[in-house]
């Protein structure tokens, strides 16, 4: 359903909404028939919650498709990750909390290695070493261009963002200049609409002096650029679902994305007990609250299925508190799963849980991807989510007469 | 899937369809873990038909939302309520089955008390009681303007329907006069458009008209104006579904709601045995009949789960003579839930079943909705049983070579 739609049915009550994710929750068995890394946990408290709320399976975006964390998360906000999607350059801003203005260019770029024809000969500069490349980026965040500024962060090894701000607004419709395999030379940044020649033209500028500063540096002497794109105008969080929102999160790219829907963000230490001083702190002052806990994905992508099983024991540890404070409708689910198997993000369906407000009830017992699977709520899309639990905090009305 | 493309499926064959509505069917417990109106009633036949058939939950619009009656008939009738959207002056019209040509304007409005300076005083004029409006609809009604003829039905209370019908077609985008709130004077009609720039300026002249006749009245002297809008052209449902159609119901909403998509309308009285005599009468004639029944509503709005439990049975107890008349398809259902511990329209799927032609069986053996969750249709959009349906009485060619 169209988020316009939604937001002229958005009513006001006092019920607040508590939005739990542990990052990449769901899992799979490490052998046929064993337990996935959920079930095996011990989790009395969201058992708890699967039997007195409902329980289902959800898909963030869609059959078989493997969600990346903005997309994950936009759909668990409601947001259909196949309507509303975000430029690469713009979720690596997010992920750095760069201060993104409606107006700036933000390019996911990396350092890369061409030969004196220019010729690129490595695409990731043989993944330098971050303390190579933070001083080179440091270079780069110099150069000054006519008709606009421009910002350089570096990121991780080879890649860093680069933020054009131009002195007057341009869209960014403009074609990646890695050629993708070696032996090529960079492409030249192709606009692919003439409202979007300006950016193009910037972004060539910026790489002439790029390329200029960067000569003769033997570990990168060349940087290529991609996912140009501008911050997106999308309808705001607080007016879809009519609650003032928060987001508390250990990460910069969870804030980035809730900021990117007017969320106010805030950044706390890592870990689930971090999360509950916060959020009794903004309790009173917020009607929707996402509270972010990333050791799960961590213990997923690196094999680890006894760490997952425990960072999800730790956040079961912590549920009683943060029932305590007061949320009138939670939903405790996953931004997508990532399978110690895999080791890697992956397509399954996330188990879910929705406690507080009218419903029937389902015969879930506890909290896992087997159990989740006979729930009332059967399998749903990521994005039904949000509106599901706003309806049973009584606050949408009726559509139509 | 896009009407026209089913349209273009539908195929003759001998056997008859029948859509028999409980109005608000769907419930909750009124404890937790106890059992829903529906599965509380002692309801046989419907079990029967139920264990015959084939059994589903069906969501009318959306994960979340809540349908009015009009959306969710649409979603039975097999349209999408969010692609078919009806104006809601044009919903008021066919509440009280006014004859809306295709080109009138059908307004919803109400009576209000503005003070000297014009500035609204009640938004509903106190609710004035219902023989007070009445009177003061009546000389509204006999306004004449330049350009078009004008019709003023009083509906209830302080609410009743506007109809200008101008003498050239016009759109009707035009924005509510209603400014929200007491202290603030009405608006201007605005059109959205300049399609809808003559609709405007109808609706303005109708307004100085009636605030000269309402002029002094001291219960209500002047008239909001809400929802302008022009009776929608859509596919037919007997082009899409390939079936002459009939809807036999009590109230004039229904009526109205089958009559926008071509059903041949006929009213009833109230109750379940008054349906019989109708479809009897019209089962020859009729390849699709739509049977309305509206108590489970009723009893759900106000609070009494012991009355819509009984109505369900009232129901059930005339299912084996509905069957004896000769349906060859039977889609049992509601259009929205109403549970009675709610006292009004709910979002939570309704329980369906569809009884008739080829099937695989499910293990479904009473109609309820925990029963239903189980069954072989799963969870599916109210717009899907219709073609679901159709498709049972042999009414869909194949779709493509």
């Amino acid at each position: 359903m169209r988020l316009e739609r939604l937001a002229a049915l958005a009513q006001p009550t006092e019920r607040k909404v508590l939005l739990l994710v542990l990052d990449g929750l769901g899992g799979l068995p490490m052998t046929p028939g064993g337990p996935t890394e959920l079930e095996a946990a011990r989790t009395p408290n969201l058992d708890e919650l699967a039997r007195g709320g409902t329980c289902g399976l959800h898909e963030p975006v869609a059959a078989g498709i493997t969600p990346g964390s903005g997309p994950g998360h936009l759909a668990l906000f409601g947001y259909d990750p196949l309507v509303y999607e975000t430029g690469r350059g713009v979720l690596e801003g997010l992920g750095i909390e760069f201060p993104l203005t409606p107006s700036d260019i933000a390019i996911r770029a990396n350092f890369c290695t061409v030969d004196e024809a220019g010729l690129v000969t490595d695409r990731r500069a043989g993944r330098i070493a971050s303390e190579d490349a933070a001083p080179l980026a440091e270079r780069l965040d110099r150069i000054e261009l006519d008709g606009a500024a421009c910002f350089v962060r570096h990121v991780k090894e080879h890649r860093f963002l680069l933020v054009i701000r131009p002195d007057a607004p341009t869209a960014a419709d403009v074609g990646d200049t890695d050629p993708g395999r070696p032996g090529e030379a960079p492409l030249a940044p192709e606009a692919h609409d003439t409202a979007s020649a300006p950016a193009a033209a910037l972004m060539a500028a910026w790489l002439d002096r790029a390329r200029e500063i960067l000569a003769g540096e033997p570990a990168a002497n060349m940087a290529l650029l991609r996912g140009a794109s501008v911050r997106p105008e999308w309808p705001r969080f607080d007016d879809v679902f009519g609650m003032t929102a928060t987001a508390i999160a250990a990460y910069p790219m969870y804030r980035g994305v809730a900021t990117l829907i007017g969320m106010d963000a805030v950044a706390v230490p890592d870990g689930a007990t971090a999360l509950l001083p916060e959020y009794r702190r903004r309790f009173a002052d917020y009607e929707f609250s996402f509270l972010h806990f990333k050791a799960p994905d961590k213990a997923g992508e690196d094999g680890d299925f006894d760490r997952k099983v425990a960072v999800i024991e730790e956040v079961d540890a912590v549920v009683p508190r943060l029932m305590e404070i007061g949320p009138d409708v939670v939903i405790v689910t996953g931004d997508h799963s990532t399978p110690a198997l895999m080791r890697s993000h992956s397509w399954h369906p996330v188990p879910f849980l929705i406690h507080g407000g009218p419903a029937r009830a389902d015969a879930v017992a506890s909290f896992g991807e087997t159990a989740c699977a006979a729930g009332v709520h059967g399998r749903r899309r990521g994005c039904d989510l949000m509106p599901l639990a706003t309806a049973r905090a009584g606050r949408f009305a009726k559509f139509g007469a």
